[in-house]
């Protein structure tokens, strides 16, 4: 048996640090990334394992994972009071686009109801002609759309606000970020039947949770693209995502998007309620807040390689990662190796879609020299990414919701990787 | 309390029976579908419901679903044969494109074999310059693709060739497909690193169940958009989609894409094994068989409404159901509700992408009176769904695999439905 190290055409060196042109390719029989050649005395087929000798297991109702892959699990944040705290995404152990709904974010204020769907109601009134009660059962009958979307807390990846680079995975970092096929019932169809009266201008959402749950939302965005969700991945919504039916406000910050959805006032003005003024609003440099500022920035994260996942030798890595922006879709996506020194774009997974997860990807061909990670994210309004410098002067302190700031990771000679401020 | 009828325009209605224009909009104030309207003496607010007096649910490491959902099961079928069998996904049940991964259907030749990832391995041989082992953990460093793609076993909706139409669920009938996000390596990478000799034409495929299912497949599909797959809607694979790793073959009959893959063989013919001699070949009127017919023709379902979701009240219902084809994108869908007289061309659920579940729906008055609904799909090839008597007219006995014959729904006056042939 032999190994043989990868290579590739050095005419496929777009940037410093040995990033590769985004459609490289492995060079044919020149190239292995550890497969075993099999000489010729040896056997070209092994004896059937054990797993082969007897029948497996049976059919199953609702299939669940391998037994090894059960540690991957979400990541849960200190919980300060009860019911009160979130769980992230393992996003550095994912691959794609899809959030398995079981692996979603959650962010909850009083823990998950148990509410019984046949005794829910969602009430819309305030400001229109005929307030309704909508009975979840009723609800089934109404015409629906299907979208794949991005979800986001604004406190995501808050901790880069920190003196110092927390040393924690990819997942603890950027994972209160999922994103899941939904389906539901435009919001405008339900406020249509309603009848919005002239001097309508906010909605105020609140959900059946025990912290009743309340987020002011401009009718403008509910008259858009709001859904109210139903389904999830294929599924009715999970328990922690708002079963039986939860807003959805596209590319809006996380909180927004009330869970276990019971009642919509419409208003002239927002409510001022407590979580749009003690809580998510952006504390300035001049000491005023920005107060509803709702939709979520163009933002990038590398996945692979990050912390925890050290590299093991030179050659050959794919650097993956996930882009989104909640106004609208992922234009490109530049990759560095050298802290920001030169740059390659990376690959884009089709389909691109607005207001979604995109997958990237670069090729890379470390060369065991120290190197800086780094993404930056343009999207089709032409909106990029900022430093996290640039970002820190927007905001008292440095710190705060909606941190989109670009987030480096350093590669040492050893390949151990940790998180940097470049 | 009131409620109000539902209603629409009268020139939206573009095919008989009720069948509105895909875009045909509810008319605001002038429709419900069961919204209850709050009079004025009633309280625009109910009480808080019992779970909202109480802390919820604390946060998981892996969510489950909602106590009333869990119904939501795959069919599973008779099991004549220890360790072979299938299970169905609910289709009518589940909305959008995505199948959670728990729900994806099953066939099983001899069980679910319990695979140690740290001792498996892939081996390509046969008419290769290097015949190459593949360690799963060697794999995890290779680039990777996702797609989202359907799979559906060539036995799919094999009923339709019976005497007597079935009277069965939609999932029963439909529900050995399912389309969900896979990521993995492309073939074509790993067989280059092999290097193929140039008389080579076929690669036999063994999975490492203890069937050691086999199939044998078209270079030049190996070489075209063939990966290895790793994972599924973002998890690793699980054990019943073929845990650590699976072929995937886009487009093609669900059993060519090996589950526990273990073995490449590259060949200069096909192996003509038992699964492609006595099995997966299609007999047709002349006596001879069809061998080899491996990519899915275009094909189309309506999921709900359909047997057991029988209509309570006339008026206003949503359409919906799925379309894909293994030859490419979906171009249309029309939908007929008067049993094929006439049609009306249903709106699709962005993106269509290829050799995927295509989500369609269109938004139907019902009259009251007996109707029987159908769709047809036609695909970016220009292939067009066939009628079930066209389709039966191919094959012997009009029976066989691969069935993607139109099938319809009869709603009788009282609501009823029923699987025809009509």
């Amino acid at each position: 048996m032999s190994r043989r190290s990868p290579s590739h055409d050095s005419t496929d060196v777009v940037a410093g640090g040995g990033l590769l042109h985004r459609r490289a390719l492995l060079l044919a029989g020149a190239v292995s990334l550890g497969a075993v050649e099999v000489g010729a005395g040896e056997p070209a087929v092994d004896g059937a394992p054990e797993w082969m000798k007897s029948q497996g297991a049976p059919l199953s109702g609702y299939g669940g994972r391998a037994p090894s892959t059960d540690k991957l699990q979400r990541i849960i944040g200190k919980v300060e009071f009860p019911g009160s705290g979130s769980s992230r995404t393992p996003l550095h152990l994912l691959s794609g686009t899809i959030t398995p709904s079981s692996l979603h974010f959650e962010r909850h204020h009083a823990g998950v109801p148990a509410i019984d769907p046949t005794r829910h109601e969602l009430l819309i009134h305030g400001l229109v002609k005929r307030p309704l009660i909508f009975r979840f059962e009723d609800l089934l009958r109404y015409p629906t759309e299907t979208r794949i979307l991005f979800l986001e807390c604004s406190g995501n990846s808050g901790a880069l606000g920190a003196e110092e680079p927390a040393q924690v995975t990819a997942g603890e970092l950027h994972g209160l970020l999922s994103g899941t096929e939904w389906t539901g019932i435009r919001l405008s169809t339900l406020l249509d039947e309603s009848g919005v009266r002239p001097d309508a201008r906010w909605v105020q959402a609140e959900g059946a949770d025990a912290a009743a749950m309340t987020r002011s939302v401009p009718l403008a965005k509910c008259l858009d693209d709001a859904l109210i969700a139903l389904y999830q991945n294929g599924e009715p919504l999970r328990p922690e995502q708002g079963f039986p039916m939860r807003l959805l406000l596209p590319g809006y910050e996380g909180n927004t998007s009330i869970k276990w959805l019971r009642r919509l006032k419409v208003m002239a003005k927002p409510a001022f309620s407590r979580e749009e003024t003690s809580k998510y609003t952006d504390l300035l440099p001049n000491g005023q807040a920005e107060m509803f500022s709702l939709g979520m920035g163009v933002k990038s994260a590398i996945l692979r390689p990050s912390f925890g996942l050290d590299l093991k030798d030179r050659g050959y890595y794919q650097i993956s990662g996930l882009a989104w922006s909640g106004r609208g879709r992922i234009r490109k996506v530049e990759v560095s190796a050298d802290g920001g020194a030169s740059w390659a774009e990376a690959a884009l997974t089709a389909p691109v879609l607005p207001k979604a997860l995109t997958r990237f990807s670069a090729p890379w061909d470390w060369s065991g020299a120290p190197a800086v990670l780094m993404s930056r994210a343009t999207d089709e309004t032409g909106a990029v990414q900022p430093t996290r410098t640039a970002w820190r002067a927007k905001y008292a302190g440095g710190r705060g919701y909606h941190n989109n700031a670009i987030q480096a990771w350093a590669v040492d000679a050893r390949g151990r990787i940790s998180n940097v401020y470049a």
